[in-house]
């Protein structure tokens, strides 16, 4: 795909709720809670958003007219967008090309889910899931078979729930605000080896929100505007490449779309937000985006290079781990964080100087169908 | 919104299967049918589709990447979108901005929906509805205003379905092929009044496929492209305009929008394909499209104006009706029929000579939450 005929599309609005299991608000008043704040954040009123686009999983047929409906927006398109857990993300994606397309100067994004138990419909619709191939149990090959090729231990794949939940600890939007140890990660109940439940992101509730404008309107509005440099999607690829046990085949493939799209190579980057839904998750990710070489995620995570101190800091919002996974919240949650740290707006987390974010989510169902997406941000 | 820094866009190749209960064919299977047809009919190989855009309602997560895995196609982003019963004429809408942008050359739209009992889960979502103003409820209020203010009679209204199900006679994709009296509509079993049994459209399933193509790309695939001249999106704006119960607002103001970016008045239009869920439907958005002035809707259809042979065609292909309504499909499918008649190839239902088409959707949750398309094309 070619990008060169959009024009620039900045972030100029975020906002999101605390994740957590919000077990008394409906997922309509988690999303107002966040386009509220993502318009006041704008600068924007509701009349000055030209359209909608909304994404979530399971939350039933036109979720963002009754978000907007019930804000008294004025009759807008609005559009909702599933893509598994990639959802919210390519909803972003969407509002980014009808910007750069000239239809529309100001858009509104939502990424919202409510989670309640047998929420997750797509365990029993793929052969191999029912058969016991749930999500935990593929990464878990991943992460065994990672550990047979390239010495990768047990110990490097906790010590990444431990960063996340450290890093959770400073994020007063996330679901888990409390440090866990090395040794309480390895020793929590295990669910499919080598991940144990604390390498299992939680289920819980949310809502993110970003207003995106072009050029001329970002530079109005804000002095601090994100732009947008790159929108990738992928679809299924497999989430292993035909050879190889140890990779999510979209992340690589989706990463290189989006640093030809931006100009950018993972050197460049300064901050990264990747879908760590399983720890194992977050260093094969790394691998597929580049952060270091096949085979060396292992020793990233030793080194401490993703911490939020180290060379490249991966996840400072807590990742799916700490912060939490509210499915179709998730992918514009992660840009949220990015806006905040390249402003200089991310507090105790901020990752100091930070001028170029990556976001990554992916999701699917079983195997084979699923969507990946790799969003660069720069200031 | 502004249209104008879009390339033009063409519908190269289009496909469907017919509506039918299909008790033994999974909703994969009949999209794979469309998709495999729109793809020959365009000329194209799967290697050369850059994207695809997929409607539907309740067929579950990423259903794209279902239906694309199970055909090889290569690894393409894959976007899924819901929008009520206007799924498919969004999803459409999509991939026209995107190719329009300029980031793909070629795309395939999708509509689908496999439908089973107690498939419409936003009855009970919607607290009205759950008090029993069901959508032939709704309709049947406004067709009772209409009659009260208006004069429209009973007949007028049955009458639509007696055209209508004459047009699918025509129509080897029509669920329903039979012809009735005006005489058995009336007398079939009284759903709502003043609606009856066959003026309600049927529950079953389906699938609609369309390949968009770039200028270029398009004048070298075909002798007979059919140009997006519009696609116009509006949300919920109420079924009823606040102060007036015969208009369903979206309509009138969607067209508006398309009628705009096209360039076109409705005195321009050769055929209509429109949303007749319920009879009462297509004459209330043959008013709000402006086929006829406010409250002549029944005139119009009793001078036979909207039939096959009429001064303007509404529904050829039996509408929603006779052909049928498999959500997702529904919006895709009106497509087909109008690339069909502009191309000449719509057989014994052929509009002679008809150089403008316009397809119409809407649909929603209760009385609120909903969206509604107006798609032009012109050969």
């Amino acid at each position: 795909m070619r990008s060169l005929h959009l024009r620039s599309v900045a972030v100029v609005g975020v906002a999101m709720t605390k994740f957590d299991k919000h077990p008394d608000r409906s997922v309509e008043d988690l999303a107002r809670q966040a386009v509220v704040g993502a318009l006041r954040d704008a600068g924007v009123e509701k009349t000055g958003v030209e359209a909608a686009y909304v994404g979530h999983l399971y939350q039933g047929e036109v979720l963002g007219q009754r978000i907007l409906r019930g804000l008294g927006f004025p009759p807008i398109p609005v559009l909702n967008v599933e893509n598994a857990c990639a959802s919210g993300s390519s909803a972003l994606r969407e509002a980014w090309i009808a910007v750069g397309a000239g239809l529309y100067d100001v858009a509104l994004v939502v990424g919202a889910e409510k989670m309640r138990k047998g929420l997750l419909q797509f365990v029993d619709r793929d052969l191999e899931v029912a058969m016991g191939n749930t999500a935990p149990a593929q990464y878990a090959l991943a992460g065994r078979r990672h550990m047979e090729e390239f010495g990768t231990s047990r110990e490097q794949f906790a010590q990444i729930s431990v960063k996340n939940h450290r890093h959770g600890c400073l994020n007063p939007h996330a679901q888990y605000q409390t440090a866990c140890t090395l040794e309480e990660v390895l020793s929590s109940r295990l669910i499919a080896d080598p991940l144990t439940l604390l390498q299992c992101c939680p289920a819980g509730s949310g809502a993110a929100a970003v207003v995106v404008a072009t050029d001329a309107v970002a530079r109005r509005l804000t002095t601090l505007p994100v732009w947008i440099r790159a929108a990738a999607l992928r679809p299924w690829m497999s989430y292993f490449a035909p050879t190889d046990l140890t990779s999510f085949g979209a992340t690589a493939v989706t990463a290189r779309d989006a640093y030809a799209m931006a100009g950018v190579g993972p050197e460049d980057l300064d901050v990264v937000e990747l879908h760590d839904a399983f720890t194992v998750g977050e260093l094969l990710h790394c691998e597929g985006l580049g952060l270091c070489a096949k085979g060396e995620g292992g020793r990233l995570v030793a080194e401490g290079a993703t911490e939020l101190a180290g060379r490249i800091p991966v996840n400072p919002s807590g990742g799916l781990l700490a912060k939490g996974h509210p499915l179709g919240a998730t992918g514009v949650a992660q840009v949220v964080e990015l806006v905040w740290h390249l402003r200089g707006q991310a507090g105790a987390r901020q990752v100091p100087g930070a001028r170029v974010g990556l976001a990554h989510s992916q999701g699917g169902t079983g195997l084979e169908a699923g969507a990946c997406t790799v969003t660069i941000l720069g200031r």
